[in-house]
């Protein structure tokens, strides 16, 4: 039978997984594509653990740059960051190997002049795992909706942020108990800053950005707002409006302009969005012609992440070599990416207010000044931080506004603390 | 720029669909593929309607086997049926097209002769618009997923069974009723037998358990139920013990037997899978490493449908040919399909019975005796037909065993009715 040879670098928890897979479903893979798949190379400094893997000595590197040296088809590169991984899959490709990754870091970064490289060079550079983790939504979006221009993309793409979103709203804590919880259970690292802050999801929407939009979308390009200052209040009050919160991820071209942001979102508690509990995963794609569709599973692990990364490798062993639309290496009109202030978007705001009389006429004076047209208003008997809560969701209105009507409100005297501003997503 | 000139056979709903988005996005395909995906001839005897959709006369032919005699690398088959459209399939596959089909039925029931028919010839024989519509869930299973042992899939893969249910489920409506509004808005058609009966269904799920399991399926393997015997009265009392009622059609390794079957369900009510509404479709798969993914969007229509027929014209296009594990084309060891008194399920039932002490005692005293374990027991002070539900889920049990359990019990004099009988997925 014939066979496709893969070097693996990098044997961490995504690498020892699709160690696992590459041995434990050898036989499965093999008799449905008809061909084999064989190990050539694991590198990794941890010879030991390597070894501990089943790998023979003689196919054990510690070192990646050493390993390119060994014949193989396709490179697995598995050692995350933007430095050496950089180097490893620039290397790779030049010496006119196939690269499959599943670093979301160094594509939203630097996928430009890889994908520009690997083209060149005519080889597949694949990435599947970069995304969603063992959900196929990669290949559903590059593939599966190619006939559609795609109108938006919501995903809950963050696993360590939906856990800990999960857990202070079924459980009504704060997030900082609900991020030491996630520690505990490895689901959160012990830095968990990319993770809590956006930029693990900013990575990623740009990376389905750049799919569906044939213009090269970076972490740059991305708003990003991170979760740490959501308290088990505004969850609650969120419920009562009808609204789940979520660390959303959106892309959607508006008025021929592309927003990509990624913040705590409010989003209708019916919506199937609103059921992705947990480190569970899901992205909702919207094509023209489809309509939505939504793709959902577990986001991270060693185990969904090597099903991701295997089934790139498959794909080169079968010839599908399609990675990145052609356009984006075309010149053209690409769409503008939208400034943050100029989102146009429903709110949920909370102010913190004395209880006094005409406290609401003021406040909402002033958003009437700035032309924002208020929904829905709760003012609730309860006593936090010394101040009654004054609840209010907007019609749509233009972020740099609602910023300006805020900054106003927050002077006040009757305003005693920061007012606490989230986007809302009808979907 | 290079060409791949695409013959499509039928111009009904999903033709239309096809040529609409083919010419409609034809620029946003070529861009991102680098090809051009020509149409090289429509054939329907309505040469009219196929004119409206701007297709010039040249173009245009009013049979598809004459068709068949104009140059083309790809044909499409949206005729439907197996008769016409199994010799159209043949055909094109002898004179060495690649095809791309929508038809469900023709492949639960000749997939076995005509895939290897194309497999001889080294065409490929594509067909990802046959289940889920849009929702490009063949192509998650075959490539996406290819890694992994597929442990289960449960698919929500009707969406007129589903739109019913759904009605029912929300305003207390009757099948009837239900059904007359399905038909009403399109979405069943004036007659419904292939969608309540189960039968598209069990087509779908055949065709999903071919590709997972390495064996071919076919419609007679599968046990099929439909939802015309389910009442309000079921559907609210399934909300009580916490589950909601879905024409499940399910494929499962047990024991290293399969189990393949369509029939109403009830599954937990806080399942992903009980927000599956109205005519949406959703599948969800099982692989030992990814874990559980799920699929889920428009699962009929004009629009979703093409755009899936789309994209396998594209991976045509784009040269990936695989279509069908190669496993499938060997002999060897194939899973056994289980009888369906084998099935081990939990089980809901309703009896009717008359108002009097004893009677729970006397259905009790028959379960037991052929080992039937009760979970959970409600009576109802309501009457329906002249007598009181008396409702009990049971913990697994098999079916052959519940079946006779019924029998005697429904020929106790306490009981007025047959027994109403619905199986469990705990999911």
């Amino acid at each position: 039978m014939e066979s496709l040879k893969v070097g693996i670098i990098g044997c961490g928890t995504v690498g020892s997984g699709v160690v696992k897979l590459l041995t434990g479903n050898k036989k499965v893979i093999s008799e449905r594509i008809g061909k084999d798949i064989e190990i050539a190379f694991v590198a990794d400094r941890d010879v030991e653990k390597v070894k501990r893997l089943g790998i023979p000595e003689e196919k054990i590197v510690d070192d990646g740059f050493k390993a390119l040296n060994i014949e193989c088809d396709v490179v697995v590169e598995l050692i995350g960051g933007t430095t050496i991984a950089k180097d490893i899959v620039s290397l790779a490709i030049e010496k006119g190997k196939h690269v499959v990754t599943a670093n979301k870091a160094l594509l939203a970064d630097y996928g430009e002049e890889l994908f520009k490289k690997a083209k060149k060079k005519g080889v597949s550079l694949k990435f599947e795992a970069s995304v969603g983790g063992g959900i196929p939504v990669i290949k559903a979006l590059r593939e599966g909706l190619v006939g559609n221009r795609i109108k938006r993309i919501y995903g809950i793409i963050n696993g360590t942020a939906n856990y800990i979103l999960t857990e202070m709203t079924e459980k009504g804590i704060t997030f900082d108990e609900a991020l030491r919880k996630a520690q505990e259970l490895g689901y959160a690292e012990a830095d968990p800053t990319l993770d809590v802050e956006g930029y693990d999801a900013a990575h990623k929407i740009a990376i389905l950005s750049t799919l569906s939009f044939c213009r090269w979308v970076k972490t740059e390009n991305v708003y990003v707002r991170g979760i740490k200052d959501i308290t088990p209040v505004d969850i609650e009050l969120a419920r009562e409006f009808g609204y789940k919160v979520k660390l959303l991820a959106i892309s959607k071209l508006v008025d021929e302009e592309l927003e990509v942001r990624v913040h705590p979102t409010m989003i209708p508690e019916d919506h199937i969005l609103s059921n992705v509990n947990g480190v569970f995963n899901a992205c909702l794609i919207e094509g023209d012609f489809v309509g939505d569709t939504l793709y959902y599973g577990k986001g991270a692990g060693e185990k969904p992440t090597a099903s991701a990364v295997v089934s790139d490798i498959v794909d080169i062993a079968i010839g599908n070599k399609y990675f990145v639309p052609e356009c984006l290496f075309k010149e053209g009109d690409k769409p503008k990416i939208k400034a943050p202030e100029e989102f146009i978007s429903s709110f949920y705001l909370r102010f913190t207010a004395v209880d006094k009389p005409g406290v609401l006429a003021k406040i909402s004076k002033i958003l009437a000044d700035y032309g924002i047209s208020i929904k829905m208003a709760l003012q609730k008997s309860i006593n936090i931080n010394g101040g009654v809560p004054v609840v209010m969701t907007t019609h749509p209105a233009c972020k740099s506004n609602v910023q300006k009507a805020i900054e106003e409100i927050d002077k006040l005297d009757v305003i005693l603390k920061p007012t606490f501003v989230c986007m809302i997503e009808e979907l």
